[in-house]
């Protein structure tokens, strides 16, 4: 553990005052302090993890602040979806004030999407905002959830619906950590580098439908995946921060997904959160093509290449059944994606054409859904 | 209860994006509604108060929601500093989220300081920001706490150690309320008037010498002092929004005020925040001459006027006594404007010539308070 940085690819998120670089590469966890040292003024550190991360990574990180001059504390939360609540929130914050974090120390996330919303909005609020540092270990979370400033933590009623934009001031992807996912957890993150194809880029499509295998062993193609997923979101992150606009293309197959999330009670032994968007883009694409947007053809596409890598791409794939298409159109109805009592949502005209629809008709979603439940 | 707007002063935030008008002036309770309709395209809206200003006026408030066509929830806290905390800034995020609050419409803090800080926070996090409009029922509400979009709630630590800047979209300061106020709670929000002339305005204070009366007894001279408070706020705040700087000048006897407040378990029968400012305030002039950068003469003078309407202004004036100095000195250090470890005071070399010093001697303040404490 030196503070030798490790040679990586950076992709800076150009957001004037609050703009920031990633760093994405392998080796990242071992020079994360030298990173972090060169960077930022502060010598006290705040870490926040879980009980799955910290036995593999928690003691080397902390023993690389320490040699770097750095002085951290470390919180160790519960892994999984239900982490992302008040309850565990709040003790998170007692520990960054009792840490006395000032202002050029920083918040440290070490962890997946879940560590990485639930520690940037604690980082956000503690002082009415602290320096935040993510550092993801899941694919999920390096190719979106640690870019572009949405935190946030779930309400009874829904997911994120409570949280704050906070931009991080630096991203250590290390590419070598996600050979410790499951085969399961690195497929539900890929279904977010393909939404990236999906949304504006149908070339970087096609280069997954052919290099998709590479991608899951490692080396250069996960890196340019990674990369340039990383740098789709900082383009629509740069030009729509706060989604007022275009940011909301990001939400492809989410509403979908959303609403399957809380109607499996966020349980991932049934359905993670990848998971559902990946039934979320087909839905999204099926629908379009329903609304005659686009050919059903784009829909079967994409419906393949996720089948291919092994995500699940139907409602039937989700076990242990769903409730009736009243009660996940109820889930749609709270998502935070909705205007004046009409439904928006991310429709396609064509495979990498997707666009904000804000005028959606509730009954025909319904009349989709409780076709698509009854399949 | 009607929709004319009533004739009212009106000072302007000049934020950007984020400007928004103070109005100032009588019956502007009765007129809201009115008010807020004209502004806002939004037709739902969740109001949040205390069961002290509940009885008074949500009634009459809600009906003039209402009439103008606005369908609105409330939400009644306990009152009291002991409030913000997470234990009522939860409910109060699940009965915003209930209310189905979308982007055009607003959550409405109808209440005091505690009030304003807590809604404004949840309005802050709720969807990563909703609208939010204040009725301040407080003259500190009125001249501070209302202005400026600071909010939050306050941890075992400290005072407002959890929050985010989030700037209202409206701010209804309706100056018929004040008649309602208990004569302390008037005169600890009198405390926050006073600072403005103690910051950098010596003529408004040498005014208040003249009319502090005048401003107790309500009418033109009320509406004078609020304007004049809400417009030196508002020029502080469009100057330096986030506290990068000049900001921290409105600090000004609060960093020995909460320290107080701490070391009174926010206790407000022994101390509320008014009379811990106006002690603070005293007590910056006081440590201002013992640092030589003042003449002692000009304490005195602060003091002499601060006794004269009523206020607290020693630290034997505080009812059951206080710590030892040191854990008045831990509690300054845990205040949220600390840097590096130094200790970041407003001080003055003058009557209004208030500035930040950001590198004052922790011992020469404990060696100070150590004095007051035993005199």
């Amino acid at each position: 553990m030196t503070a030798t940085p490790s040679p990586a690819r950076t992709i800076r998120v150009d957001l004037g005052e609050r703009a920031y670089d990633i760093l994405i590469g392998p080796g990242l966890i071992a020079s994360a302090a030298g990173e972090i040292a060169a960077r930022l003024k502060g010598r006290r550190m705040a870490v926040v993890t879980d009980e799955h991360v910290a036995p593999l990574y928690l003691e080397p990180f902390m023993a690389g602040l320490a040699a770097a001059g750095i002085e951290a504390v470390s919180t160790i939360l519960p892994a999984g979806e239900k982490t992302k609540s008040f309850e565990h929130l709040i003790p998170v914050c007692e520990a960054i004030i009792r840490a006395r974090i000032e202002r050029n120390d920083a918040v440290i996330a070490l962890g997946g999407g879940v560590i990485g919303d639930l520690t940037g909005f604690a980082a956000g609020i503690v002082r009415r905002g602290s320096r935040f540092i993510q550092v993801p270990t899941s694919l999920l979370a390096q190719v979106d959830s640690s870019v572009g400033g949405k935190t946030g933590i779930n309400s009874p009623q829904g997911k994120n619906l409570i949280g704050v934009f906070h931009q991080p001031d630096l991203v250590l992807a290390d590419t070598d950590v996600l050979d410790t996912l499951s085969p399961r957890e690195f497929r539900a993150g890929y279904a977010e580098v393909a939404k990236y194809g999906l949304i504006d880029r149908p070339d970087f499509f096609a280069w997954l439908e052919d290099n998709w295998q590479a991608v899951f062993a490692g080396g250069e193609a996960r890196i340019e995946a990674i990369a340039v997923s990383c740098q789709a979101k900082a383009d629509v992150v740069a030009a729509d921060e706060r989604e007022n606009g275009r940011r909301a293309l990001l939400n492809l197959g989410h509403t979908f997904g959303h609403a399957l999330e809380a109607a499996t009670a966020y349980e991932s032994a049934r359905l993670v959160h990848g998971e559902g968007v990946s039934i979320g883009m087909v839905l999204a694409h099926q629908f379009s093509a329903r609304m005659n947007l686009a050919s059903p053809d784009v829909a079967a596409l994409v419906e393949s290449h996720l089948r291919t890598v092994g995500l699940p791409t139907r409602l039937g794939d989700i076990p242990g059944g769903l409730p009736p298409a009243e009660v996940l159109m109820d889930a749609i109805a709270q998502d935070k994606k909705v205007k004046g009592g009409k439904l928006t949502f991310i429709l396609t005209r064509g495979l990498g054409q997707s666009f904000v629809a804000d005028d959606v008709p509730a009954s025909a979603v319904l009349g989709f859904l409780e076709e698509k439940l009854s399949a």
